[in-house]
């Protein structure tokens, strides 16, 4: 199969409504970056915009036909590349397929990839039920990119992560059928976990067009407690002791250069002079979620806490996530960051956090670290100035080196946000060469051409990537 | 590759030590059945023991060079056939790795697969801690089996199945290679989700020789609510109410047969005239069980429930979930049984429960039904007489037509058993062409040869079976 991308976009044009399509590079240049901001995306052949699956058969057919390569794309969220787009590809944004439904009998939710995650929470608690991950950026990322990378979130730690809340979908596979697997059944074992499987999958393996999602009954209004810590090795330690015995709905993290980031943006009054800070919750049912914030809070203050601050109301427990949710944006406002993902068994949590704080001493590199404590997952925020080049140079083998270390804590490079392009080069050292050699063999058995979102996750094949000259689209 | 079943043998008598290996027909005869009594099991070239992933890597590597296919075997508990012996093949027995140890620091516990499922749960309570997924079969199921089948119970109804559980695995593939997959972090989304695709695979796609559990904190005592009703329909109108709003930790469902089968065994005074029987539980904190298991009860009556009697006596709760767990053997007593393990959204309980009526009148035969109500996963247990062979016929015919209705109301052939040999005509009628289709590309990615657990879940190739003369074996 050579590549022949001017067929493609003369078959699209034909084939779709036009106002599903669009060559405009004025309207293209808003989808060529994602969050991770790589600086230099490629230009797509064409973004598409399709309403229907039928829609996303089609491209994908015309595709697989042409040889032409297709990036899938959902609110363009990313931290990790995987929605960048790449020279001569399709980029197909799901986003206007965002049609929510409730089905309180089944009590799930079926919904376009497109819709936002909030739009989904939101849509769930209209029938006094809930839909539980949370990703930080979950007022503005999709459901779908949700899904292609098993996203986390806050309330992981005790309510689990996106394919927990996966019952079916809805995909296109690479040669543009589409097939439906799961639905709203709580227990299916009839094949192998084809679901599961796509999940966490970076849109390398089908194109997910609709999913129905498991919902729960409202979470109760939580328990908040707030407390500081003298030193980092106190405030893990606390981790390690809570991850226990205990299920708090959140354990948070965020150390002292990040605490100042946040207090910097909204005068809340949190301590400036702390090492680090955890944030806990427990939703328990009535006084028993007292009963283990106090527990939680006798662990803090063995651990040497400086302040512990609890609190029932749910406006000041709310205060707390806000200011936990503001981290990153907070810490962007200081310089360009690199953005970590990378996370360790909990009774590692100690010697991450402090290998990160060597590794910043050592490249003279500002990397605040903030955390899904509970789950061991970190995000240390490798902060430099992008006009500084040396400075630049060393933040980026700082990023290097912070993954190198959560692999030698037997840990993983990423947590929740998933390979996409930035971290490809890392996956085969944390996964080895016989594991990766497994995933190649599953992306090759279900994408033979390679053209689902080449080079994520897996490298791109020589012949997907654009050839300026055979394709007459350069 | 023709297969050369002679030089397997001769290979792994030299390989292997001679206690991990016998040949002997009466040793062997032990190892042909499942509990799902094939009645025409096949004869093992030979049944291995292996102690260590290594022995495993070994018995792989000498059949995947002579072409001779595996059946691995946990406890032999399999109720769809999974494990039931194949002609001339090797029957790989892991019931001999089963230490097990757990860590408080991550709260997880690392098993060999041939671990009872029990002696994990007790493993995991002697630290305060809890391995939920509890198969009815828990006292005498390996964890290797829950994990091929992706194995249910009855607390997943709120603490989901088998692989909401598992973080790691090491897995032999159909190579011989060892590859180590995930470990005690409790999230990690770097590269496809291995670990989620092989739970459920019915050691068709590798075989599984350790694995890593998360474990939760322990369950509180929980609080118990019995309530019988006048018809079927009442009992299942009730379990979907419940299902709208509430999360119990137990929602199972009897009918009257089912219950005369369990109060002749146990003469616990329960009312032999209900349609149905429904029994509750609810391991809120505090009062909040006692809450939860009122409101159940005002939604019992509100359906016509005759009687409603709840218990926060732990001893009393515990009574009544035992006489759910021997309803099957109950049941047994009464004759020979085809079981049935299939599931429907919770909104098509009664469509199912009175359709299996309606086919058990239609062949004259009795089909009590047992279910985990709230997963919408049916036991429906087709009775017969095996000397009388028209009624044997009759029983068949209404298996099929129960798998039929199942996925007429968009339901599943299997919510926990597996597919195994027994479900395996049925399951393209599931899935449909393209999916089944999909399965097998992923399938014969990973074991090309197909020597993986032949006939299981996937039609056997002619070249896996044995030939008579070629062999040299028969």
């Amino acid at each position: 199969m050579t590549r022949n991308d001017a067929r493609t976009l003369e078959e699209l044009k034909a084939a779709l409504p036009a106002e599903v399509l669009t060559t405009n590079p004025d309207t293209m240049e808003a989808y060529r970056r994602d969050r991770a901001n790589d600086p230099n995306p490629g230009m797509p052949l064409v973004v598409v915009r399709p309403t229907t699956t039928e829609q996303v058969q089609t491209v994908v057919r015309i595709a697989a036909a042409n040889g032409t390569p297709i990036v899938p794309r959902g609110a363009g969220s990313s931290l990790s590349g995987g929605s960048t787009a790449v020279d001569g590809a399709i980029t197909l944004s799901v986003d206007r397929m965002n049609t929510i439904t409730v089905d309180t009998s089944t009590r799930t939710l079926t919904t376009g990839p497109g819709a936002i995650n909030a739009e989904v929470k939101a849509a769930a608690a209209e029938h006094g039920l809930w839909y539980p991950p949370d990703p930080a950026s979950f007022e503005f990322c999709s459901i779908g990119g949700n899904i292609a990378t098993n996203a986390g979130g806050l309330c992981c730690v005790k309510y689990g992560v996106t394919t927990d809340y996966v019952l079916g979908m809805t995909v296109v596979l690479a040669d543009g059928r589409a097939i439906r697997l799961g639905g709203p059944k709580l227990k299916d074992v009839a094949g192998l976990s084809l679901t599961k499987l796509f999940v966490g999958s970076e849109g390398t393996l089908g194109i997910i067009t609709e999913v129905t999602l498991r919902l729960v009954p409202a979470q109760r209004q939580p328990t908040t407690l707030v407390a500081t810590f003298p030193t980092l090795e106190a405030a893990t330690n606390t981790v390690i002791d809570v991850s226990r015995t205990m299920r708090p709905s959140m354990a948070e993290f965020m150390d002292r250069t990040t605490i100042n980031a946040v207090e910097d943006e909204t005068r809340m009054g949190l301590d400036r002079e702390a090492a680090a800070m955890l944030i806990f919750q427990s939703d328990e049912a009535g006084d028993h979620a007292q009963t283990e914030i106090l527990e939680i809070e006798r662990l803090c203050h063995h651990h040497g806490a400086t302040e512990c601050y609890a609190t029932a109301d749910p406006d000041e427990g709310a205060a707390f996530i806000q200011a936990r949710r503001m981290a990153i944006p907070a810490v962007e406002k200081t310089g360009a960051i690199l953005l970590e993902d990378v996370g360790v068994p909990v009774p590692r949590l100690g010697d991450l956090v402090s290998g990160i704080a060597a590794i910043a001493r050592k490249h003279e590199v500002s990397i605040p670290v903030l955390a899904h404590a509970g789950d061991g997952n970190t995000h240390p925020l490798v902060v430099f100035d992008p006009t500084d080049e040396a400075m630049k140079d060393r933040a980026e083998r700082a990023y290097g080196e912070i993954i190198d270390l959560a692999i030698s804590l037997d840990g993983t490079i990423t947590g929740e946000h998933g390979i996409g392009r930035m971290k490809r080069p890392w996956l085969v050292d944390q996964l080895g060469e016989d594991v990766m050699e497994l995933n190649q063999r599953i992306k090759d058995a279900l994408d033979p051409q390679g053209i689902l979102n080449p080079g994520s996750v897996f490298a791109m094949r020589p012949e997907t990537q654009v050839h300026v000259v055979a394709g007459g689209q350069q």
